[in-house]
């Protein structure tokens, strides 16, 4: 064994016979941080003249490296998960962390490249809002565990995969809401924000299977919205759900879409913040008053969502709440504290305005 | 000097001697990466049998290792910045190279460990949002170049600092703004974001100064303000500038407090979302109608912005352009083709909407 040798000269050492300050040399030494050429050869020849060796070398290079996590996400851009980021690093600050951060704009391979600069950047642990659907395509995630670096899944937890998923109430929250607008007479809701497909599925099973295949809260909250139609005893028609790409651009086209239907939707629930103003863009376009000729709730309250006329009634997510959890739970693990992986489910908020009214007469 | 020792064993001599594969050698040698201590000791056992030096180690540690960017930005949570470094991440894919972003929420003491943390983590280059208002101020950005590492600023320039910055024409943009209010006939005009200062300061230049001492942007967007003002041969008055916490909060009290002046605002000038929704929350608990009893211009264009009734006038910021330009300048660096340190100035856009009207008459 290595600890079998004599001891090998410390850093200090090859720093003074070097002519460089301590940290130069661990810096060279340890691998880390930037040395130039010219320092850099003189710690080499100097550590290779008093043979400092490689095991010395490996203690050293545990040293120096500040602490880190990293955090994958889908879309920094993303208001919501910006509010996700802010919670992770809040609590990675407060145990002196810091917190890398990288965006995959739901690209499964940007993903896989992430999760292996961040096994490289040696981060003692990693949160990640996964595009993963299935374990199957977790094999990133599973090679970061292999290598001992804890990961826990936050806002969608991936089928499958034996991990610590942070999520919050994605079916209850939908149906809760889609409840109160049938409770408030409506017999008509739309769905807005559904699978990214071209054909519309016909049957329902098919629908939530395409949904939850794109991304697992888009099946979820469809799953609660056809919960809710369940528990009032009302048939799913299938063209009250939008289909097709996931933009405001075409939230807007489905929503006048539905709104030419013979029987058209006298409620939305929206299940975006792109999805909420693509629908405005249809209902302004139309001429239709929001809290008046239609209802509407929305998903991720912002403060723009207050300042509306009417103001709207949103479902606000804790996305300061989903990071900290997080970032708790990580932590655990990496203290070696963590039981069986969980899924811890945050509640969201109803925060009701003025955008829900019980449907116009006739 | 240490060509002139005979040549050392390779990573995967050690790796043969070790009994592991090539990529474990060559983590555990070059200290990246993550290795199980008993798989590492094995390599370093067989390092030192072959008699694998420190100076062959450095060679390995250049390798393996994925080119990275570091971006350092006030505030993730800010759509702004989502959208800048969206547009650093897509150049940087574009040549292989993936982002790291940290997060300072303006505290320049996290700036500083964000930047050790990258200098740490050995990244090529560094694109900051720096809260650092001078030079003085700026020794880790210094810090990281003496280390080889280039940096490019955004967003915000440093004064005394001779380093590439990429900004908007702040100054330029809120001229133009107000202008267009004072040519549609306010004499009027309230600025929304000011220096957060509890007391209210009466001359121009302490105001400016105080403003800029707190954000380079802030002290941008003030000066233009100012300047229409000018152009217009019109007096300024202190109490049509809001002081204070920069908070949404506080933008809807001092509009409030605006409101009540004697000779109060016809129109106001936001410079930042914040103040927008702080604005018109004022403005809706007065009952004042945008767009008929007051004019308001926005900074930073939403989807939000464009479907409020009425639709707001904005300012567009090119939050993509100042990422992908950023990132160019900094690719520039790194290949050692940048020449003097420049201040490049991407223009805003104006988008007109329906939030702008002549003021009320008597």
């Amino acid at each position: 064994m290595t600890s079998e040798r004599s001891v090998p000269p410390t850093i200090s050492e090859v720093a003074a016979a070097a002519g460089v300050g301590r940290s130069t040399a661990a810096r060279t030494l340890g691998g880390y941080g930037y040395v130039g050429q010219e320092l850099r050869e003189r710690v080499l020849e100097a550590a290779d003249r008093l043979g400092y060796r490689a095991n010395a070398l490996a203690r050293s290079m545990s040293t120096g490296v500040s602490q880190t996590l990293g955090v994958i996400v889908a879309d920094i851009a993303n208001p919501f998960f910006g509010g996700v980021v802010r919670g992770i690093s809040d609590a990675a600050k407060a145990r002196g962390v810091e917190t890398l951060v990288l965006s995959t704009y739901e690209d499964l391979a940007e993903e896989i490249a992430a999760t292996n600069v961040l096994i490289d950047k040696r981060v003692d642990g990693i949160v990640v809002a996964s595009a993963a659907l299935d374990a199957a395509s977790a094999g990133h995630i599973q090679e970061a565990r292999d290598r001992g670096i804890p990961v826990v899944l936050v806002d969608r937890a991936v089928t499958g995969l034996h991990l610590d998923a942070v999520v919050i109430d994605n079916r209850d929250a939908a149906r809760g809401a889609v409840t109160r607008l049938l409770d408030a007479g409506h017999r008509r809701v739309g769905f807005v924000w559904g699978p990214p497909v071209e054909e519309r599925p016909r049957r329902r099973r098919e629908l939530i299977d395409l949904a939850a295949r794109n991304l697992w809260t888009d099946g979820e909250r469809l799953q609660g919205y056809l919960d809710a139609l369940d528990d009032a005893g009302m048939a799913f028609d299938a063209d009250l759900v939008m289909v097709g790409a996931k933009t405001e651009e075409h939230a807007q086209v489905e929503v006048e879409r539905m709104l030419d239907l013979e029987s058209p939707p006298t409620a939305l629930f929206c299940t975006e913040n792109d999805a909420v103003t693509g629908a405005l863009r249809a209902l302004r376009a139309r001429g239709v008053r929001v809290g008046a000729d239609i209802s509407l709730i929305g998903f991720d309250d912002s403060s723009w969502a207050a300042v509306m006329e009417p103001p709207l009634t949103m479902i606000e997510q804790p996305t300061l709440a989903l990071g900290t959890r997080a970032a708790e739970v990580l932590f655990a693990a990496i203290d070696g504290e963590s039981g069986a992986a969980e899924l811890h489910t945050l509640k969201t908020r109803y925060i009701e305005r003025s955008s829900v009214a019980p449907p116009p007469a006739g």
